[in-house]
């Protein structure tokens, strides 16, 4: 996939919560990514997301920094900041501890943004941790290969 | 190691340039790791290191992205950009292109900041794309080993 968005030159640039690093790493584990992927940000603490993303920490307030709205916005504001074709953007509850009956471990907001769209998928993923941040990275792999055929 | 910054109350971000994430991604791999872990950047492209850590564009001129000169503006950088503790930097050529006679592939240099004193250590590992990636964090994780005994 990653080999696929070299060759068409298309860019990419990732904001990440609960994959940690994730999505960055496995992306950069490809020979001449630097090509295509400008920057990941792990903005782990809702002030990075705020001062790196500028999200708006009413919405946080208002949302959580695991919902809808926060995805739309770090997803889209990472494209936008980092001038590229694709702005990917997760948050979610990689557990074990932090989840809510509202808010379970295992929830995730996955959100994409291209020229054409911004778009936010929900899942709830029964994983642990680290099995949880490559569930994650799959979907996002299946959305590319779906918008780079 | 992460359990002991948690227990200690040791922040920490990271700005990490050739491991792509990988840094990043092991420490929040640890349950806990966003009570010390407050962001970190993958500064992949010279415009992200510029733009979201302040590093100097004449010192990328002069002494090339990989370089002591960035590696130690990256590490003072993201610990005074996030507050944290203890600021991180990695900057080398993973490979297996991008190397020169002057900057081989497997050259890295990684900054440490801490409020006492930032440092850049400079190596030369032979290592494959992915296993120079874990070769550094070691480096790290050592390092991180004698500064909180």
């Amino acid at each position: 996939m990653v080999k696929k968005l070299i060759k068409r030159k298309i860019t990419l640039a990732i904001a990440e919560s609960c994959t940690g690093g994730y999505v960055s790493n496995m992306i950069t584990n490809v020979s001449g990514a630097s090509n295509i992927f400008d920057r990941g940000i792990v903005c782990y603490s809702n002030l990075s997301k705020v001062e790196l993303l500028n999200v708006d920490p009413i919405s946080i307030e208002k949302y959580g920094a695991v919902s809808e709205s926060i995805a739309q916005q770090l997803a889209f504001n990472i494209r936008i900041l980092s001038n590229t074709n694709i702005g990917i953007s997760t948050t979610g509850i990689a557990g074990p501890t932090g989840g809510t009956p509202e808010k379970p471990v295992g929830l995730v907001y996955i959100g994409f943004s291209s020229e054409n769209e911004t778009l936010v998928t929900k899942h709830q993923l029964s994983a642990e941790r680290i099995i949880f941040k490559e569930k994650v990275f799959e979907i996002i792999i299946s959305y590319l290969e779906k918008l780079v055929k």
